[in-house]
């Protein structure tokens, strides 16, 4: 029997011992032991519930009882997780998570202290909620060099941007609709800013490229200004505007951004829609691949956090190697990224394209008959500097989505 | 050192060599060790190729050979693979294929050597190409109990559907051309009639369900009725006709079968185009997924191939648990399996609809103006064998296709 201790019973806590109960005789029977819950850490009680039994306030019961061998870190945020998960791991329990920004923040330190200790800090429902996504770049994708890893990696701003596709809705309406149903928090910062996105795509290029991503080295932009116009627009050119977190080699260096970027058919992340998330990987022999699933959610998220329980389980005291070391890995400056720019500007298309066509070249325009004010236009593709210093002498421009297509 | 053999130097044999040629520092780092290619074996010479120097034509001197620790079997075919592979396992080295014809026929007994003793016989190539699917079964969905694997598991009928549908052609004439471009093989029988597809859905199947599917048990139709007509129709109603290959659990009972299905846009195998490859899995707590890539092609399945090597050379003398039990998994009769069917018939609706209706029920209707002498109708959800025994007593139906919205 292997023992262990969840942090916290909120929705993923409550989740993670909701998927062990179901599917006790399955998890068990692939973890080669049976996997038994004996404490859940949580500040309340739960009178009534099943679970009241197991409930213990002070985390010192934890960590002194050596029968504790998996500790499950599902209480979100910096602290206390970042301590108990850091004396969990010192004392030589292995430790699966679901915390992004204490992966994002100290997933490195972490990693080595279970390295160095024969245990396991696993954190696959980290990035892409249950998508098998960190387990496949660790031990399946092991042939390759991947050289792009771009994800939609937020399901709250895809279920936004995909319910303003589908209504025509302006973003604010659709992110009080979506509070109302649960699908954003009340506080939406750390979704709509592109924050939670930066973190995910930071975690997942440390894995992919084997070195340290700094999160806070990350261009992130989210989808606040984003408006039902610019959608309008995307429609008519046939494509989507997703909010996609990229990690990319060009030449010899590495860029990283999370940005809304207009995308067509042709990229297999234009129809994942709602709160599905996806991962696109691009390995130098294996090509393209992706991830597809449900990328938040309690059990889906749960089923991911008992999947890193049953590996700890197979490997008690085996470190699984992760290929992610502490050799930082600079990331370019993205004035240096290349890109084609969908611009929106004051004016009609008589009367600005010349200027248009001097500034930028050649472009893609497009007009909208409710927009008679105005119109629209996609660059070739240039450096995000190139474009900069363009537009600054350009007037009436209304706003700028990247475009890859 | 870990000294590999490869059997075969054909289109994945020759991939494999170059993958490993390519990637060689990042593997070997994966791997923990230098991976030293040390023969391959191939009737033929291949003067002025680097690889002439490690050319064998004798099996002997490999399965003789103490120093060779993995086997990459990628001739494929049931014989002499079947032999080699055996031998190779009962004395103590491990194998790598991409051989589905092998895996479907002789899965069980191979994992069983490899079990007892305490190696690997890895086949991570055998379904999907370059996907990772069958590493991420075995060890990332552990929590789950899988209910559902449906698949896009053959790139030529894949390419061949999707021509079809670009460039409205017939089957015939698409078949030609995918032949002359490479797509297709010469004798294209395995993959246009759909067994290819059937044995990889009883490989993801054992593995998914934990007990063995017996690919003969399967229902298996092809393609090769399919018409531009049909295409057309699809076209009208928004959906797409895939060959899907499904396993699903139904009550306490399974069923498999491989065949054209048509599927509207709610369903994420709908983009999947061209030599593209997608296995959707559903779980019972993690709910959709679904694995996307190139399911074919020499370097991403050389690249699978080659991540079984890594993985074998990490566990060379530890046995990785595969959910493959020998306990046999009995089918369902297709006759009691559910689904809503698209139905061409001869005749004007007008003439014809009080018939249909009287059958069927209440069903969708579709004409095409260009089809005057006929028309087509969907029915409502009902078995195979409900199906069938009202469609025998109608003349005139010129052609059935599954659908699945």
């Amino acid at each position: 029997m292997i023992n262990i201790a969840v942090l916290g019973y909120g929705t993923v806590g409550s989740g993670v011992v909701e998927v062990i109960n179901t599917n006790h005789d399955s998890i068990n029977k692939k973890a080669g032991e049976e996997i038994n819950i004996k404490y859940v850490l949580d500040l309340r009680n739960f009178p009534g519930d099943p679970i009241q039994e197991k409930i213990v306030h002070d985390y010192e019961v934890i960590i002194n009882d050596p029968d504790i061998q998996i500790v499950v870190e599902v209480m979100g945020g910096i602290e206390p997780a970042y301590t108990f998960v850091k004396r969990a791991l010192e004392s030589g329990k292995s430790v699966c998570t679901s915390n992004k920004e204490l992966v994002a923040k100290h997933g490195l330190e972490l990693l080595k202290i279970a390295r160095d200790k024969d245990i396991n800090f696993l954190f696959e429902a980290s990035c892409g909620g249950g998508i098998p996504i960190i387990r496949p770049l660790n031990s399946s994708l092991t042939a390759d060099e991947i050289d792009e890893i771009t994800g939609i990696l937020n399901g709250t701003t895809n279920y936004i941007l995909s319910e303003m596709s589908t209504k025509g809705s302006e973003f604010e309406d659709v992110l009080k609709d979506a509070q109302e149903k649960g699908y954003a928090e009340q506080n939406p910062e750390a979704d709509v800013e592109g924050y939670d996105a930066c973190r995910k795509i930071a975690i997942l290029s440390s894995l992919a490229f084997g070195r340290h991503v700094n999160y806070e080295d990350i261009y992130t932009e989210g989808i606040t200004e984003i408006t039902a116009a610019d959608i309008k627009y995307a429609r008519k050119l046939e494509t989507s505007i997703k909010l996609l977190a990229t990690s990319k080699k060009v030449g010899d260096g590495f860029y990283a951004m999370v940005s809304p970027v207009m995308i067509n058919a042709s990229n297999p992340l234009f129809s994942v829609n709602g709160v599905f998330n996806a991962i696109f990987v691009h390995g130098n022999v294996l090509g393209d691949a992706m991830f597809y699933g449900s990328g938040a959610g309690k059990l889906p998220t749960a089923s991911a956090v008992v999947a890193d329980v049953v590996d700890a389980a197979k490997h008690l005291h085996r470190n699984i190697m992760m290929n992610w070391s502490s050799k930082k890995l600079n990331l370019m400056d993205i004035s240096q990224v290349e890109a084609r720019f969908f611009v929106r500007i004051k004016g009609t298309k008589v009367q600005r394209i010349e200027e248009v066509n001097r500034r930028f070249g050649q472009v893609q325009t497009i007009e909208l008959p409710d927009e008679p004010d105005e119109f629209a236009f996609i660059t070739p593709a240039m450096t995000e500097a190139d474009y900069h210093a363009k537009a600054e002498q350009m007037d009436g421009i209304i706003t700028m989505i990247r475009a890859r297509f």
